[in-house]
């Protein structure tokens, strides 16, 4: 018994002494990633805006608003995915020969982003203003001037989405700035347009659901966010690496899974974790009415619904009838539900990242990306 | 004399008869383009909304609202001068090799559109309703029950800008399904990412001018419309046929005062042309406060100015109102100023095109597409 108790512990320290080891090189990875992907985000938007300024002022204030809310914030997981399939893929060059894709993920959020907060009313983000709010800064004086035309936008709405607009064709030229194989690129691209396609797809169905009931929110957040998250960062850093058709499929096998289990994470922190490190206020998703997997799943229970019914899309629910509204969505057994839903998925996308054939440190960096997005406390 | 004149007459005659050939040469090839470009955009976005429709039936809504405004219209002129642009620099495979560029032309302006026409509040496009018109009769119903968070967009505003991110996306799946050197259609997909960064600049300038006096209107048009119009189908055609870098500059040298005096020419016919030719109200320019050319000559004549002050951004302005305006526009001298201006573009263009080294087909094409854009009515 005290010999295989120790070989036990011996076996145990050995997996525990791995997993630190693997943790920590994928943390210097991310951290290699996202310190080359920075370096280029801050000259190439720097020389953006300057082309932008040589163009007028308010093209700079609206070039200029891009450019905060992209070197503002962000762990580049984004492009740490996709600079990880690379590797995983055989990839040559490292991290630095794919950065210009990487830079094009955060330019393609950034576009989302500006699109969605002007969609849901968000002045802060990432800390700071949302890109609305930014405009609102620049144009809200001029506004009282815009002649209006009784139904037209005005300048602050329509400077948003034009902000939006003009970081998505920044996401199209950083990509273009690869030097890698034009075939490759091509393809590259290809995973570009789909994910543009896939996240207004999912973006109408999240917007429409706040006006109705019945709601597959799991084929929205495939859609709206898994599909950006992380396939399409996966599948871009296999095409550029020259991976083949067989090898996207398993990746993508792998992807989906994980980029909806990173969705739900995200539901629960964003109802039952710490506001400060979520950097939105607890409630803030249910005020807006948003359709979380955690409120579908706590609707089926009348005394969550009735509780829940109160705060959706109430701007001006009390702090009190939001946490009874959380404690409804705990005691309905919805927390659970959906934790289990996560290891479920977890393990799918686990079992798909085994039948890759991905290179060692590939299947160690995309393997802790598992942990990293699904057991994350923010 | 009698002589002379003869063989005057049968040179003149002998010029006429050319211009006569070339401009069915012109026709025909334009036609022939059109039919390719219809042909494929008619499939192409029946697959796409079919796609839609089993993710959603708001999503087949949005998607569907695209594909109508895209088959409505159009001369597909982009189309035409880019396959012309491609068969002038010896480009292969004639138009049905570049018709995927040519539908991502049409489809990159339709997102144009959609973003514009939701700006202006704009409700007729293409004698049908434009993408917000549509998106109300949609989602129409549903806004009352919208949560009302007292900030966020409603439905139809949100559905109209999502249309047109769709549009975008499209954009660029269309173009990469050129099946063109990879080398080449990276080049292409360049001038898209660039385009795309013009527009938006460009239309940052537009809606910023309504509330502003001093305006470069021409830097304006260079941007929001001579870029897509003009020089992207051209530079694009070019590289696809694997133009070299001098022969682009030349390109560019003859495309950017083209485009300039084509959005001029439409500005005289907005303001001085058939209403029903044109597709809209005479006068709506105007009662939407927009700084054509015109309205920036003519306000530098203090009578122009002071009819130009009582309509401008007034959607309540009379017709007679609207006359009086026109009227003091023409005797400001502004629509002489701005023909001559054209004038002096339309020289600029055609002795770049004189520089350029295109085939004799390319020359001819070219040269003709000068007069289309420049001497058209509609």
């Amino acid at each position: 018994m005290g010999t295989l108790s120790t070989v036990a512990d011996s076996v145990a320290g050995d997996a525990g002494a791995r997993r630190m080891h693997e943790r920590a090189t994928f943390e210097h990875f991310v951290a290699d990633v996202r310190a080359r992907v920075d370096a280029r985000l801050a000259w190439w938007l720097g020389a953006r805006v300057a082309e932008a300024r040589a163009r007028g002022t308010d093209i700079a204030a609206v070039a200029d608003a891009v450019r905060q809310l992209v070197l503002r914030g962000g762990k580049r997981m984004r492009a740490a995915l996709l600079a990880a399939a690379y590797e995983g893929c055989k990839g040559q060059g490292g991290a630095e020969a794919v950065a210009p894709a990487g830079a094009a993920l955060e330019l393609l959020q950034a576009y989302l982003l500006a699109h969605d907060d002007w969609m849901d009313g968000d002045d802060v983000r990432r800390g700071g203003p949302s890109v609305p709010a930014m405009m609102r800064a620049c144009f809200g004086k001029q506004e009282g001037t815009v002649p209006a035309t009784g139904r037209g936008q005005n300048l602050i709405d329509a400077a948003s989405v034009l902000a939006g607009d003009l970081a998505a064709a920044w996401a199209l030229q950083s990509i273009l700035e690869l030097t890698l194989a034009p075939a490759r690129v091509v393809l590259a691209v290809r995973e570009l347009g789909r994910v543009e396609e896939d996240v207004v797809h999912g973006q109408v169905l999240d917007v429409c659901a706040r006006a109705a009931d019945a709601y597959d929110v799991e084929a929205a957040y495939a859609l709206k966010t898994a599909s950006y998250t992380v396939r399409c960062p996966i599948i871009m850093g296999a095409r550029l690496a020259g991976a083949d058709d067989a090898q996207v499929v398993a990746l993508t096998a792998f992807a989906e899974p994980l980029g909806i289990a990173f969705q739900l994470r995200d539901d629960v922190l964003g109802t039952f974790g710490d506001a400060h490190a979520m950097g939105k206020p607890l409630g803030s998703d249910l005020r807006k009415g948003k359709r979380t997997a955690l409120v579908v799943e706590a609707m089926r229970n009348p005394r969550a619904r009735e509780l829940l019914a109160g705060v959706l899309g109430r701007v001006e629910a009390t702090d009190d009838e939001i946490a009874a509204a959380v404690a409804g969505i705990q005691e309905s057994g919805a927390r659970a539900r959906v934790e289990e839903r996560i290891a479920t998925l977890v393990c799918e996308s686990r079992t798909a990242l085994d039948r890759t054939h991905l290179t060692p440190s590939g299947l160690v960096l995309l393997g802790q990306a598992v942990v990293v997005l699904t057991e994350r406390d923010r």
